[in-house]
């Protein structure tokens, strides 16, 4: 901090420390910012979250102004305040890292002091001047850190969650465009990376949509079932204690009034204060995604390799130049970046596991790295599903010439012709046909083993590409 | 083998071999078993997985025969075979290593020729006599290993989920009667490792099981989700070449009807010959599941470490001597145990992810590691559940007066005061408890800061276990 | 971009972009900062990859010019760039996305096209002439991105490994101080969280920096030899197509030169090119000692466990207020933050295993990632051992009357009486010990099982804390 | 266990049970049985594990024999025992799980109760009469689990370590082999799946070769570094309580004479009790071994991918038939395995790695899964190793003219002749190529653009491969 900025000096049960007279944080989030100097990453790089902490706050002041504790002047400043921040105001004054230890200490008490601060200017009074309105005990009020903070947490994923899904299903939509207009180019199918049996372009591409399907539906019940339950006035440890009885079913309640989102009551609270277990489960699904990207990236890749020495079924856009050394080289870029985001899904869920089974006794200590690693996973997936269908998806074309010429020098047609010229001529022929050179049409007509109409009627796509009545004597 | 064992001569493409007279096995296994001397586990460890690729054969021989493809003859042998197999005969017979190349082609021929041994047996002819029962065209017919691999992995978990859900359902009972019986133990709830506010050890053991008893229900509900749709039928690459339209609905309903469970078909049945999505999650939830054991047990060690020198609220039933150098050691091993099991499992979610991951085109080639891990987490997480109950649960006692004595010394016993003697008296006496080294309800009455009946009133067991209604003035 | 941004046109392959007149990046960097948007991480926030991009690209104009293929006017202007590079200077200009597809030709092209303007404005020529100083032909001269990528990111890891050896080095010192200070403070030692035997504090303490001590041997010298060898001239695939023979041995001496980094050759540039197993093992012992600090500070928070229901042998220094709700909780902030940022480098080198295990044929596409990780790991290992030694080992004290209080009431104090008592007696007294709740040594006193002169002696903390000759016959 | 087995009765601190006559092991050993029935992998798996253990024994009793606190008698009849061990006998008996509670203490009370039962058969006792010798007095005199366990499990990875390093070692010699066979078979090099520029196969399989290469030195020095600092003689945590001062270090020279390696003292006993980093490491480095074996067996798999619609530059031999359904399909079932053992490996690898990180305070009570994953990791890296080279490596063989008939209509083959027709030359003859289907050379000759003998000259294998001195004006 410069000599020159003006600070206000605030106190805590720590001592003083000055604070820049601008900032509508106070001395608690100070002291974060300088206990945490770890990831680089502030709470405000997640806005979901932040607006998630001032929904929490302000459903508390709401349960506490109508049971009596909270007067009417505190309560409309107090609200005042979070809405504002709701509105996406004041995001850059959360400025503790992600990472930091007291379980979420410093993000509560963030939120606490620029709410408490924001509501003082609203009132007319000095920031700072916390006899007014205090963080702890009006803020903060019938609160704690271990009830509010995964609260928050679990609302900023329900914020978000439906952004994620919309990216989801845009990449889903994408791909069933393609899959119709490659309804009718015929290919081979691979399995092991050996030649197969012949399906549609259409049929692979309709795949990737149904397998991603799989995952917007499961994403769509569960993740509201694993994060409408919240721990919201168990206090301390889940007992409640000095909270109004009547206070945690009101502010639970306002929560879901305010946010949109039908939050409700943990059976359990005791649990509910320790356990990070739905967070593991969503966080393994999105590592589910994550996988299945991965893998269609890597069949995108692999099928429009060459484009002389590989696959090259496929062209994938052009994104920017492959290569100074080499012209004319164009590289699949995007679904590499898809790749190394997949990648990194995973080992964020790692990290999460760990922290989830760290937890001890009442509490986790380690939610914070936690919630860090639920919304970076999230955004990454997102803006990677993103990037996926518009630079990529999208201008996919297809190479019908060479897919239909890779089926008609298959081995792999040996397969459908099997039922009608028998195993063994079958394996005669595949073996003729990989020691010659040659096709395996090319050597049953030379053969004439089947009529040219019978042949040209087995090998129309229609009938490779599903279950044929095959005749049994043939 | 030594020279002594006497073999018949069994031929496949590559050649022949000599395959051990008594084996019902044939060439095509032998040449697995020779391949794959890799982890030593055979499929014979997993008897589920075993019958469930008994009932796949059943049901594919149940719908050729209706559709006039296998004789009534070779249909009657090759069930009967199928039957056997399915009461736990011939078990010893899957002999082939549970991580092998070729995508569980040596699983399914493994499968393939101990039934049609079975089968010719049951005919009166010689084992090896394929001309009557033949492993490939009567036992695998309309079947690729691709589709009846991958479902007869399915029916195999869901054959052990009941036995998996009723270990947990058991453990959860244990919690539950110890929930019940340490309802009036009070003791200090702690959170990050430091003294918080008082709760019942009851509330700490039902809330164990409160957190297994979601997995319960997750598990109970997941799971059929995941695993009921199968490929059956989608033959090489779920195009279903080269089988008979009617065939696909025929097998799969005749599986349902042979193995009990609500097996259905796929809709997409090229996505679902790759997809390895659906293990990936059970695999996540499975690793929830572990997590949270691994925390309770964490916790189980901590309440239990002294006894002198640790937090001693509860003892563990002794399991074996603890230390020859040091007497009257007692040791928590079966938590120990436990916290490794789930080590164990969250290891084999990894190796399940890259596997799942790593899944090309048409095909996942590594699904037998994909197999072995999900059969392996299942047994070890089902065998620790009941070791942890029956050696460790069920035996627990509590050291109540020690828990009381705690509570009482505890410095957060203030917390509970703070709305009675206020903010500021409750720090002064709490710093002044920590640095004399007395206890806060000792300087509280020393002070006269509360009349006595009040306080004993404020501490009653159930009066600081949940939320009171607090007056607003004191 | 806003409309009044002035800009200049830049061509490339794929067509013409704005670019920003006041960049000095071009239109490639342009196109990857609009195809990766994923991370937020640009490479401007590790500067020590940044200065090690324009090392290499400095030695490879070094090499250039004097094989006669750059005239002595562009290296003047391009080595010029590349110092004030080295000195901090432009690094807000390294805009591209840590992650992102093509195997860091964006990062590579980034650092070209800023070299090339600012070369060109040291020319007195405009931005964008790209006729004068070229980016790909003049900058990136005789380079690929796949030998001059993964020499910067092994240079850029080894400019900052003395930084990370200092860090280290320090939090092993402070640990050695308090080992110091702790010489005379005995304790219980305590094995599966169960009262063992007698040890010192400063022995405790020691450990921890026995453990690290070994880390930061193995770190000394390991790194240099995974990292020293680059494949610096192996060009597209290592098999330096189109460069000058003479070129890839003056590169790289010029790059040592310039670093002050003894880097060589890798003597086999096509493995080089792709293999990525250094950056494997040396996140592996990144990992290593992420898991010690974990288990310290695991330690840590046990330690000061209580003030009153925990084993309160150690009291860390308070960094912030611990709780709103409970007065006077103070919570191990500090070790709980480190137990988050070891996860968080568990995670990555998860990532970084499945990237660097994803590499195909004669490149490794997944590079980008694999740099993130290395240098994120370093960083965040490097903060948190900064933040564990200055806010809170320095401060650590010792409650060693409580520690000798534990060791004085411990049942363990009997294993030190079992040679002279035997092992009979000592189980005796151990179980009645534990029965009644009295001290081992006031039992011992009261049966008289020892003088007390021997008691003292055997007691004393010399005499119980290492090897001692003890009386066969005793 | 059936009625009619006959029994003994033996006695611990818990009580009774009956142990079957026929056994070695006693009633410590059988309570470990009973209690954990987890992997059903027992010690005997792993013969170099047992061995290490009555070596440790052999050693601390030729101590304690010299020390004069083991008689002659008792020192001859233990070290015989151990002997027997060492020599392949009573394997059979070591039947406790490796993955147990209780820091290994099962383990080592295996090993106590069969030496001692071995030493009394030997003395003409009967088993269990252990007045005569007895397991805890006698064989474990001076030792703890705690010293001896760690110590046993490093000496079983050193007695493995060289048949490892000979699998390895065969391996890459198999890669050398191939290396120089394939020297002349000019291929595409590609990146990114992209063709990029020629190599030879022989390079390909030479940078195999030297990828392992570095592993082969890094493990045969880092290895013996890291196992070779033992804790035996520290007893319970460290100190040495109850140990002669002389014994630590008579015990360790008898340990490294026995062993044949040289195994010396840790230099921080207490330090070395807990610490499992050397094992993070080993782990880490064998799971870089597997990432690399992985990478080239992904690259074995596509080289040999097609026949027809792959890239099919390579032949894998075939080791089964491929499939039922698909005549003349072989799949590349050896590299397959291969990559799921490597999945494995690095799953192992993250369970050691949570299990090294749970150590508390003076000792890791995982140590048995971490001892567990190590022998297993070690040993399926050396299984696949051995079936990779045998069945996969030693056979393959080259499609030499696919490969360069893939080189000749590359487009990439422009690369090389950049340096001599230009680079806009090239890019248009690039695009033209792509367009038109043709080839670079065809229409390089058809423009003229080169002389045939200078094209000829480019064109040579020699000349494409390495750097070249290129004219600077063409």
């Amino acid at each position: 901090m410069p000599e020159t900025v003006s600070t206000r000096t605030e106190e805590d049960l720590l001592g003083q420390l000055e604070v820049p007279s601008h900032a509508y944080y106070g001395i608690q989030t100070l002291r974060a910012v300088q206990n945490f100097k770890l990831s680089g990453v502030p709470l405000a790089h997640f806005p979901n979250f932040v607006i998630a902490l001032a929904m929490v706050k302000h459903a508390a002041a709401d349960a506490n102004h109508e049971l009596g504790y909270l007067t009417t002047c505190k309560h409309q400043a107090i609200t005042h305040a979070c809405q504002r921040i709701m509105q996406g105001e004041f995001h850059d004054q959360f400025v503790v890292d992600m990472i930091q230890g007291g379980a979420g200490t410093s993000t509560n008490m963030n939120a606490n002091e620029v709410i408490a601060n924001v509501a003082l200017e609203y009132l007319g009074c000095e920031k700072g001047d916390y006899k007014q309105v205090n963080p702890n005990n009006d803020v903060n009020m019938a609160q704690s850190t271990n009830d509010s903070y995964p609260t928050a947490i679990r609302l900023g994923l329900l914020l978000g969650h439906d952004k994620l899904l919309q990216s989801l299903e845009n990449l889903i939509a994408a791909f069933r465009v393609k899959a119709q207009a490659f309804e009718h180019v015929l290919k081979m199918g691979r399995t092991q990376l050996q030649d197969a049996v012949p399906m549609t372009l259409g049929q692979e591409f309709q795949a990737f949509a149904t397998t991603l399907e799989e995952d917007l539906c499961r994403l769509r019940t569960l993740v509201p079932e694993l994060l409408c339950e919240v721990n919201l006035g168990g206090t301390a440890i889940g007992t409640g204690i000095n909270a109004d009885p009547s206070y945690q079913r009101l502010a639970v309640e306002r929560l879901a009034a305010i946010s949109g989102h039908p939050v409700k009551s943990a059976v359990d609270l005791i649990e509910a204060t320790s356990d990070m277990g739905d967070f593991v489960l969503f966080s393994g699904m999105l590592k589910r995604t994550a996988v299945k990207l991965s893998k269609i990236c890597n069949d995108l890749r692999l099928l429009s390799s060459g484009p002389r020495t590989g696959i090259n079924e496929i062209n994938l856009p052009a994104r920017q130049p492959g290569s100074s050394i080499m012209p004319g080289k164009v590289n699949p870029v995007i679904p590499e970046a898809v790749n190394q985001v997949a990648f990194e899904i995973i080992g964020n869920d790692l990290t999460l596991t760990m922290a989830a089974e760290a937890g001890q006794l009442q509490l986790n200590v380690m939610e914070p790295i936690i919630a860090y690693k639920m919304f970076d996973s999230i955004r990454l997936l997102q803006r990677s599903m993103d990037m996926l269908r518009e630079l990529c998806i999208d201008d996919i074309t297809a190479n019908e010439n060479h897919c239909l010429h890779l089926v008609e020098h298959s081995i792999g047609l040996v397969t459908a012709l099997n039922p009608y010229i028998g195993y063994q001529n079958s394996t005669r022929i595949a073996k003729k046909a990989l020691e010659s050179g040659r096709g395996i049409l090319e050597l049953v007509r030379e053969e004439k083993l089947l009529e040219d109409d019978v042949l040209d009627d087995i090998l129309k796509p229609q009938n490779m590409i599903a279950p044929r009545l095959v005749p049994v004597n043939s």
